[in-house]
């Protein structure tokens, strides 16, 4: 099918959503987890025929270990927990038709500002089969439409699994191209240039491919990049603390965006905190890329000198993904705020101090969308926030920053109700009414 | 000054304001009040030789009167509106470190959600001098820093009025820097690629303006387009309601982004409601662009033949800005949602009917910032929807919509406090702690 398509069919579903309930949403969403149980067998074939070929390509070293592992949806609990996660988004609350704010500008005229669904999304993602099934739920709740691109080892599985998905919403007052799949670079080329019909782009994935979009489009994109997260040791910090925050945010998930790659320290507690800390850190087989002050607090390493090297200008960008950390001395909180702004993500940085005044200043100074102090950064994540759900995570200054739940999905539109009002009527001089700005009495209720 | 140099004093001076009080702000907004009210004959001086300028380009037909008459800050109680502008700027509640969000993770670990500044903005607007003061005004009141470009024929009214505010800045704990103001469309150019340093741009002009900038930048866009606006006369209308509200919507202010361009009307009342409609508008001097089966309901006009034409099919996505409507005939209130979806800007559009069931379908189903009933598109503004100030009207679907007031230019940051907590020790399994989700305590307290 051409891509315009593809765009028109998921405006028309986006318009349609406008009018489902609650009630219809929880419908369907309860349609797709049966649905998906009573074809498990059928999409575990699916999902064999990417792990065959993904094995071939890992044989070949052409594909990461971790990629294949993710590509499993038979290993553990991993299905169960994918139609967990649909009953999950079905118990939040419906994100649409909150009045967020109203005011009474005349007798009888009312204005209530109302959430609603931002309309047609296009998501892309990494090559995890159970997104689709998660991003498919929320775009439900949520009463978007949505055209998902999927990691292309995953080809087989996004596919039984949005054919499952699709069939179950033709049982329902949802339209099926609510949920559509495209399968190439090619397609999302063209579907970039689509502004007319697609409101939202939310690519997940490389900062590369979140920069090609943003130079490629015109639709506004969620950016959903990797993570460069800073652990800020300062001279206050409790030793205790700092060591378990340290090599929680490095070690217990390195992979993960909101790892920490750098870590800071206040240079009047060298001596006392540095070396139980890098020591930790050795022990947890993680390499210290450190600068020359920092190295030369070190003794000389005895065993494990794989693990301390100088580090390089280029460490303190580089997301390593991987049990690396950058590690760098600075006088004072304000060199601290400085060198993150400077190199960091606008993801998550943390502190480390007793003192709750130079907290307030570095969670005040420090510009992103997570500012901690005494946690690790690895709390960065919408399941922990108590969202239920995420459609990932955005660095992004607008509309949604950090992890993105339901909320991302919504915007809002303004409903007036009047009884023939006109602007003729308002003004100054006699005669002329003035705007009230007071509370509503209902007039709109019957229309909200 | 190069464009780098620019982009890079604005983040430091964003920098800077996260520490701002909004007593510091309150105080140098009453600065600027003051070096206004005593620099107004230099700030009249130089607005005379914009004036000079643009006469010689009216006479020669360079430009339009109603440009021209922008532009003049002496005219009428321009200056003092504009002077109280920052007043009531001032006496709004802070936008900032407001909490929307809050959840206790575990004992003694706390999430807040908590507003912020945007960061550094870049704002393009039309040649209306007082723009650059209102803006400013707004800008510090949210915290943000702020690159201005104006329209090249208010340069000599723009260049004594920032220059009036920077030096009121350069007596406060704000730095003057917060508010710059660059010249040429190379500059704009050229800021467009600096998404390092700029996070949001404001394009205040013209669709294709919009379009441009769009096309051409990484930073998010907060599209202020020119609006498409529709009113649709229902079967159920009130017939003195509709011919009020469709007056009003077409006549009160023709060049204004809010006005009607488009007039739907049903089929079933062509001969009750049509003329009454038509007559009124063609007594307002407005030219009818009917499709043929609208035509065919008038009686051949006797005079003001003139204001009588056959529509062409472009009519109908053309913001006329003048005292122009294309009219067409709908068979119900689905064929004017669908025609207001195809054809509309995503602005502001009206239902005129007495049935609330048949208005509730309107405002659910146009997809537009604005959905009124039984009120004229003219409301649609930030003054008179009491957000006390505005930056400009967003047909975006993210971030903010409508009349954008102080809200729209902040965003928030997570800010969690802990005790040395880490993600190690939650999970599944025995030993492992839970999310409790629970209200907060108040842990954050001292920082926040």
């Amino acid at each position: 099918m051409n891509t315009v398509k593809i765009a028109q069919n998921a405006r028309n579903a986006a318009n349609k959503l406008q009018y489902v309930t609650t009630q219809e949403k929880s419908v369907a969403l309860d349609k797709i987890k049966n649905i998906l149980t009573d074809k498990k067998q059928d999409i575990f074939k699916a999902n064999r025929q990417d792990k065959e070929n993904a094995e071939k390509l890992v044989n070949a070293e052409l594909l990461s270990v971790s990629l294949f592992k993710r590509l499993d949806l038979e290993k553990g609990d991993k299905f169960d927990t994918m139609l967990k996660g649909i009953s999950d988004i079905d118990q939040l609350p419906d994100p649409t038709g909150q009045i967020t704010y109203s005011s009474k500008l005349d007798e009888g005229l009312e204005l209530y500002r109302v959430t609603c669904p931002v309309g047609v999304l296009l998501v892309i993602f990494e090559a995890r089969p159970e997104v689709v099934v998660n991003i498919s739920a929320l775009a439900i709740k949520s009463g978007n439409s949505v055209i998902l691109k999927g990691g292309k080892e995953s080809a087989f599985s996004l596919n039984a699994l949005s054919t499952a998905i699709r069939s179950a919403l033709a049982d329902t007052v949802i339209p099926s191209d609510a949920i559509q799949l495209v399968e190439t670079r090619e397609e999302i080329k063209s579907l970039l240039d689509l502004d007319e019909y697609i409101d939202l782009v939310i690519p997940r994935g490389s900062n590369s491919l979140v920069k090609y979009i943003q130079s490629n489009t015109r639709i506004p994109v969620l950016g959903h990049a990797d993570g460069l997260c800073s652990v800020y040791v300062d001279k206050d910090a409790d030793l205790d603390k700092a060591v378990r925050i340290v090599v929680d945010s490095k070690v217990n998930y390195p992979a993960a965006c909101n790892s920490a790659e750098t870590l800071l320290v206040n240079r009047s507690i060298l001596s006392t905190h540095l070396i139980p800390i890098a020591t930790a850190l050795q022990n947890a087989n993680v390499r210290l890329h450190l600068d020359s002050e920092s190295l030369s607090h070190l003794p000389t390493p005895t065993t494990n000198s794989s693990l301390i090297q100088e580090c390089v200008t280029e460490d303190f960008d580089t997301e390593f993904l991987d049990l690396d950390i950058a590690v760098k001395v600075v006088g004072n909180v304000e060199e601290a705020i400085q060198h993150i702004n400077s190199h960091g993500s606008k993801h998550t940085d943390s502190i480390v101090t007793e003192n709750d005044q130079v907290a307030k200043r570095f969670m005040q100074g420090v510009d992103a969308a997570g500012v901690y102090w005494n946690a690790s950064t690895r709390f960065a994540d919408g399941f922990r926030y108590g969202f239920g759900a995420e459609v990932g995570v955005s660095t992004n200054k607008t509309h949604a920053r950090g992890p993105v739940g339901l909320e991302g999905l919504v915007i809002y539109k303004y409903k007036l109700c009047g009884n023939g009002h006109i602007v003729g009527e308002f003004g100054e001089g006699s005669g002329k009414k003035k705007y009230l700005h007071e509370n509503v009495d209902g007039t709109c209720k019957t229309v909200l």
